[in-house]
């Protein structure tokens, strides 16, 4: 780690090292209030707007970093992700930039970190196969695991962008309509069902035209980067009021991110071929042909208070970022900038690998045994989760996602 | 309807009469591009920042008529909403302002006008027993008609909001798969059962804070006002897609909305109380005690190629605005200024009341009839579809809420 007399040094296996270099907004209580693009190295936090003045940097550069969002840099496009990546390793490894640089390094326990970009829309999607039959057994017990359509198309639905909350924020136990099957009519009260969903978040830059399509192959020239989801569900109040229109305030209460957004090309070394799929896609889904292949190996790690509860591995996914993104649009609806579509629950084949408490303890009848003695099949007030992830490297290094983290507060009467 | 020499005089009973006053965005080809806030006035359409500095406005109303979207408006809540409202009658019946206001009157054929808010969230709910009930019996012939659900909660789903766009706005036919349950498996191209959704949108104008909730009674301190939505749907990329998280890309190609947003102000004449209920509303959703009533007794009109082919009337949806915002945000979430939820589709107890095509031709099994020789069970490319609705107001008067119209692009191989 690097230490305040030399805060250019950062390890060569860190996670946030110059391979990294993730994007976030951040703002200081002792220094200006104002929110600002900063950039995680090592322990610390680079005011990249400040490094692009000490540096002269390119104004184009320069204006996006100066921002209090991610969204202009987004909206530049991969030509100013890859200048301004460039100029960003340039500050932090070359001896020129040392004595300009230095000065814009803040130790990382000094700054608050915000929602790092404004969300446009937000669509989830339900990409994982593993999940999806695990929901399909629980719920549908003895029919087929997958609905017909599911291995066609990645299934998405829109959820609320105005709940988007940076990893940290209280969730509030959500009220609501709770009806179990034998019971002749709902009542109304505090989710009892309150689970968690894991799951990796990709952030689009580049806006499209209402009434085109993003074709798979120009996937990467629209998607600046990714971040770790937690998507906070309440599956009584979700089980009630999901047929025929699909989840709504068993959701809408809130979604958590990870405050660190990792560019694409920080992930060059996690692509990976995707599960061998046995259903022949459509062409605009079919991705057999592309090098390098748009599976990420990203390993996921869960946490729930302090233990851990599972490891979902995001290579087991079966429709990747690129096919969700050529679904998204093939009916001609446009993009925007800050627009942000999730994975859905990320589930590997084994049981620690579930990325839901719903997997995890089947439904409840397989609570989850907690080293402290503990059981949980959902969260109880108080409750914190943790979700984490990283990534290979170059040179045998790991590129770390971070974490987001949530912790449940009672339900408002 | 006014003359040119004489801007100001608006008959009693105009659709846009000085009891309207709904508010749009418009700029002009001929003046100033920027886009401004305008309000409809007889034929006219008055430029509302610069009556705001002809007349020596306050700086709140001058401010947030100056801007190019309603937003600033819409956020500054009811004392705003009532002030500026009064203002600009003020303006439009005082000869004191005769002469400074005369000149801020512009034709309306003069104007284009622009998508009137920047929409934060898109809820589009299924308020209609009518529509609902005639679209369980198309699909699930033999069983109940409504879902267990559908009178404890008005349903509702997330849609794209990046995709709303102004009355006017060409509709391009979306591809995408289709499957009927006869075919083994999809296949891609345009849809084939293009359909219309009539719909009343509700615009939020005051923020609400995460975590907590809005009761029935405060409904109006958050809405500020309605339009006319068209949401247009892809009856057979939809019924693919929709099991289990509900409609995606059958819906969020475009969505159209009517550009003068109506006041509830505007509205009083129109409260109405909503149909009997034969279920137990839980408490958050009970409205029985509402004085006024939250119904709205507005009437639509559907036009298909200039023929009259529906009458949906909103007096008869069983779930009321107010109901629709409670359940919204009963689960903690949070209102942005700018969120926009519409009702579904309005239909009626009669055939020619149904407002989607669907119904009127009982899933094609019952085409319509054209006056001009034509038969219609979905949308043709070309054709063109307005609705248009008017409100009571005063006095005998009637309010018009204007028109959304769109004609449908083929489809883009």
């Amino acid at each position: 780690m690097s230490s305040a007399s030399s805060p250019l040094a950062v390890p060569h296996d860190a996670p946030y090292g110059v391979r990294n270099l993730p994007y976030g907004v951040f703002s200081t209580a002792g220094g200006p209030a104002a929110r600002r693009v900063g950039v995680a190295y090592g322990d610390h936090v680079l005011d990249a707007g400040a490094a692009a003045r000490a540096t002269g940097a390119p104004a184009d550069v320069a204006a996006a970093l100066a921002a209090p969002s991610l969204n202009p840099l987004l909206a530049g496009g991969p030509a100013l992700w890859d200048r301004t990546r460039a100029a960003l390793t340039a500050w932090l490894t070359e001896d020129a930039h040392r004595a300009a640089v230095a000065p814009c390094l803040l130790p990382r326990a000094d700054v608050t970190l915000h929602l790092p970009f404004e969300v446009a829309d937000y669509v989830d999607f339900y990409a994982s196969e593993h999940h999806a039959a695990n929901i399909g057994r629980i719920f549908r017990p003895g029919s087929e695991p997958l609905t017909p359509n599911w291995k066609h198309l990645p299934i998405g639905y829109h959820g609320r962008a105005g709940t988007i909350v940076v990893s940290g924020t209280p969730v509030v136990r959500p009220c609501g309509q709770r009806k179990a099957a034998a019971d002749p009519a709902p009542d109304f009260g505090p989710s009892r069902r309150l689970d968690i969903e894991a799951e990796l978040g990709f952030v689009v830059g580049t806006p499209s035209p209402l009434g085109g399509r993003v074709a798979l192959a120009d996937a990467d020239a629209h998607v600046f980067g990714v971040c770790l989801v937690n998507d906070w569900s309440a599956r009584d109040l979700q089980s009630w009021e999901y047929v025929p229109l699909g989840p709504f305030l068993g959701k809408s209460f809130a979604t958590s991110v990870s405050p660190w957004v990792v560019p694409l090309a920080a992930l060059a070394d996690a692509r990976t071929a995707p599960p061998v799929r046995d259903t022949e896609p459509l062409p605009y889904l079919d991705d057999r042909a592309a090098h390098p292949p748009y599976g990420l190996d990203i390993a996921l790690e869960v946490r729930l208070n302090g233990h851990v509860v599972a490891r979902p591995p995001f290579a087991a996914m079966y429709w990747t970022y690129a096919q969700m993104l050529a679904h998204l649009t093939v009916n001609g609806a446009s993009l925007r900038t800050g627009d942000f579509f999730a994975s859905g629950t990320i589930s590997g084949p084994e049981r620690e690998s579930r990325g839901a408490l719903i997997e995890l303890s089947w439904n409840g009848e397989q609570p989850l045994e907690l080293p402290d003695g503990t059981r949980r099949s959902f969260l109880e007030d108080g409750d914190e989760v943790v979700i984490s992830a990283t990534a290979p490297g170059p040179d045998g290094t790991r590129i770390g996602l971070g974490e987001v983290s949530g912790r449940i507060a009672p339900a408002r009467r």
